[in-house]
C-alpha cells in the first residue's frame, strides 16, 4: 500500500524552517509496514495545493498532509481539499465543540478566526484534535484517502498515533508487510572500500537491501529489511548484520547508533578505568564530546587543552627539549603529552593530540592535515602519526579526534 | 521563474534522516530572486526516480536534485537521468580526471566503484565537485534544466554556490528584482521578546520583511528586501537593519552572522589580549568553539576542562575549602578556577564555567540547568550565577558556553 506525506507552508517552501514532521510520520509509517512513496512540500496557495491533492488522489491509496488548518488568512488547507473534490465548507458542528471546550478548559476566550478552524469540507470526517485548536479530518480525493492535520509538530504527532494509524491499519487489511532498519556504524574505511567488501552479501539476503550512509567521519551501513513474517524476517537480519560485521572487522564500531564518545566511554565503565586527555589541534573536542556523554563523570577525569606550547610544558610537563627539537606536531611530544595528562590527573589511560588543523600552519614536512596522537596506558606510552586529507579544519578536528578516540577504543578491547 | 527540488534517497524517504539540503537550497535560491515551486523527496529506485524527472521535466524551468551520485550500487541518478532522456550512459574524461586528482592529492588508492562516478547521462555537462568524489552534472530533461548534485551538505553547497547559482542567473537573464538578506544575531532575549521590540519596524519599511529564526540559543533577525533598484534598496536595508539594532540593543552580537566565538576572537585580537579558560560542565565546549577559528591559537592559551573535583584543586588551584563549603556549582568556585586559570596560562583573561547539565547531579537548591561563571581580569574576578531551563544536556551545554563568551564579549565591549 503506497502512502505518500504532503507538507504546507511557506515557511518550510522557502526554506526558513527545516521541515521534521515528513521524517517523523514516514518513520512511524515505515515501522507499521506502510511504504512511503514520496514527500512533497508547497507553499500557501491554494492552486498549488489543490494540484497537489488532485496529483496525489489520482496515484496514491493514502495520504497524510500537514499545515495549513490554523486560525489565520495563509490557512488554505480545507478550502483547497474541498476545491479538489468540488464541495464547500460547512460549519462541524462537533469540531466547534472541540474548539470551545479546548478555550473553556484554559479560561481563554476565543476570537472569531478560531471558528473558521470548524469549517470542514462537506462529507469529510473529523479527526479531533486533543491538544490543540485546529481539528484534522478525512477526505476522500479521487482514489486516494487524505488525512489532514496540523503542522504543530506535537499536535500532528499525538493525532498520527491516536487517530491515523488505526485508520491506515483498517484501509490495509491483512495484506501487511514488515520493515526493519538496522545501522551498523563503521570507521576507517572509504565508502567505496565498504561497500566493495560488503557487496557479496545483498545476493544472499535478497529480502534486505544495504545502504550506505556516510556520516562524516564515519560511514554508517544501514540494512532495511521487509518480509511478511516477523521473525523470519528479524532471524534474516541478525544474520545479514552478521555478515557484514564480519567483512567490516574492528572497523565497525557500534551496532546501534551509538556514538563512538559512548562506546569508548561504556568500555571505559566496564573496566572500571579513568581517562584524562591532552588536547592541542583538536581544541577540547574530544573533552566536549566525552562530555555529551551523560554520566561520562564517571570516567573522565580532566582535559588539558594546551594550544600553547608554554601550556604543553607547565601544565602537562612536556620536556623543552622535545617541544625545540621535535616540534609540538610529533609523536615523541604528543606521547609526553599522554604520559603527563595521565599523570597529572592520575588516570588509567591519557589520550593526546597534536596536529595541523588549517588553515595555517603546515609545512612540506607536516602538512595541514598532519595529526601526531599519544596513548598512555598503565604499561606504555605508545605514539603515532596520520595524515588526513581534508582541506577543512572542520573536518579535521572531527577526523583526528574520531582518530584518536578509535584509538583507544582499540585498546580498550585487547 | 520556476524552480524546483528534488531530495532523493531510502534513509529520507523512510525518515530515518531528516534532510535539510533542501531548506538550504531552498533559502539560498529564495534569497537570489527564484521561486521554489515545490520540494519532493523519492526513494533510491530507478522507475520513482524516471516518473518523478519527467513530471518535474514538463512543468518547471529548472530544478536541483541531491543524492545517488556515489560509488555504491544504491547511487542510481545519473541512470535515472539518462533514462528519462533515452540515452545511455558515458564515461565521462574529465570527470574521470576529476576524481583520479582527488585520490592522487591525498595519496589514496581509487577503486573501480569509484571509476562508475564518472559515468554521466550522454549530453550532460559536468559540474566539477571541488571537494569530494561525486561529480555533479547537468541535463535538460523535457523543458527543464536540472542541476544534479551529491547528497553531502558541504559538497552540494560547494557546488551550488560555485557553479549552480550563476547558471541558473544566465537561465534566467535581466528579468530580475533584487533580493537581499541582511541576518542580524542576538543573544539573550526570546523569540517573542525579539519580535515585540521590532514590531513597529515592518510598517516603516514596506519592501522589507522581517522574520525570525532561533538558531538555538541565539535568535536571528533576518530582513528580507525586495525592490527593483539595487541601489536604493540597498540603502533601505541599511536603513531598517539600524533601526533593528536600535531596538535590540547590546543584545545583537553580530551582523553578518558571525559566530559569538569569532566576534569575541576578534574583539581579544583587537585589544592584543590573551584568553584561558577552565571548563566543567560545557566540558570543552567553548575550547572547542573557541578553537573552531582559524587563527585562534593568536590570543587562545589554554582550557582546563576540570571535570573532578581532584583536577579543579590541582590544575587550577581552587582552594578545597572553597569547594568543601560551597560545592563545584557556586559563584565562588567559578571566580577561583577563573583566576587559577589566568594565573596558570598568564592569560589577560580567565573564563570558568561550573553547573549542572544534566539529565543527573540537580538539587533542589541547584537544579539541572544552573550554571555559575567567573571572569577573572587584570582588575578583578567577578562571580554570576543562571538558570536556564532546558531539560536537555545538550542545549544545557550550548547555552551555557553561549552565556560565558557572550559575559566576556560584554567585558571586552567596555
Amino acid at each position: 500500500m503506497n502512502v505518500e506525506i504532503l507538507i504546507t507552508g511557506d515557511e518550510i517552501r522557502s526554506g526558513a524552517v527545516i521541515d521534521k514532521n515528513s521524517a517523523h510520520i514516514a518513520m512511524k509509517l515505515e515501522e507499521a509496514g506502510f511504504n512511503v512513496a514520496r514527500h512533497t512540500c508547497v507553499g500557501d496557495n491554494v492552486d498549488d495545493l489543490v494540484l497537489i491533492l488532485q496529483e496525489i488522489g489520482s496515484r496514491s491509496d493514502a495520504a497524510l498532509v500537514t499545515g495549513g488548518l490554523g486560525p489565520t488568512s495563509d490557512d488554505l488547507t480545507a478550502q483547497a481539499a474541498a476545491t479538489s473534490v468540488g464541495v464547500d465548507l460547512v460549519l462541524n458542528l462537533q469540531a466547534l465543540h472541540g474548539i470551545e471546550s479546548y478555550f473553556k478548559a484554559r479560561n481563554r476566550k476565543m476570537s472569531d478566526s478560531n471558528k473558521k478552524q470548524a469549517m470542514l469540507p462537506r462529507g469529510a470526517d473529523l479527526i479531533l484534535n486533543p491538544v490543540g485548536t485546529a481539528p484534522g479530518f478525512m477526505l476522500k480525493i479521487e482514489r486516494c484517502l487524505f488525512f489532514f492535520l496540523p503542522g504543530v509538530p506535537f499536535e500532528m504527532q499525538r493525532m498520527f498515533s491516536d487517530t491515523v494509524l488505526t485508520q491506515l491499519e483498517q484501509l490495509r487489511g491483512s495484506s501487511r508487510e514488515f520493515n526493519m532498519v538496522k545501522t551498523i556504524s563503521t570507521f576507517g574505511l572509504t565508502e567505496s572500500a565498504t561497500a566493495e567488501r560488503v557487496s557479496g552479501i545483498s545476493g544472499m539476503f535478497p529480502e534486505i537491501t544495504l545502504g550506505f550512509r556516510p556520516k562524516f567521519p564515519e560511514i554508517q551501513i544501514k540494512l532495511y529489511g521487509r518480509g511478511k513474517d516477523k521473525k523470519t524476517l528479524h532471524q534474516r537480519m541478525v544474520k545479514a548484520a552478521a555478515a557484514v560485521m564480519e567483512e567490516i572487522g574492528d572497523n565497525v564500531f557500534s551496532e546501534d547508533e551509538i556514538p563512538m564518545e559512548a562506546v569508548v566511554g561504556r568500555l571505559l565503565l566496564e573496566k572500571n578505568a579513568t581517562l584524562a586527555v591532552a588536547e592541542s589541534c583538536t581544541g577540547g573536542l574530544i573533552s566536549h564530546l566525552l562530555t555529551n556523554v551523560p554520566g561520562s563523570s564517571g570516567y573522565f577525569l580532566f582535559s588539558g587543552v594546551t594550544y600553547s606550547n608554554e601550556a604543553k610544558q607547565k601544565v602537562l610537563g612536556v620536556s623543552s627539549e622535545v617541544l625545540e627539537h621535535y616540534g609540538a606536531v610529533h609523536e615523541k611530544t604528543a606521547k609526553e603529552m599522554a604520559a603527563g595528562v595521565r599523570r597529572i590527573a592520575e588516570s588509567d589511560f591519557g589520550l593526546a593530540t597534536s596536529g595541523i588543523a588549517g588553515p595555517d600552519g603546515g609545512t612540506d614536512e607536516k602538512p595541514v592535515g598532519t595529526v601526531c596522537i599519544g596513548l598512555a596506558t598503565r604499561r606504555s606510552t605508545i605514539g603515532f602519526r596520520f595524515f588526513f586529507p581534508f582541506n577543512s579544519r572542520w573536518r579535521n578536528k572531527k577526523i583526528f579526534a574520531m582518530k584518536a578516540l578509535d584509538i583507544l577504543r582499540r585498546e580498550l578491547l585487547t
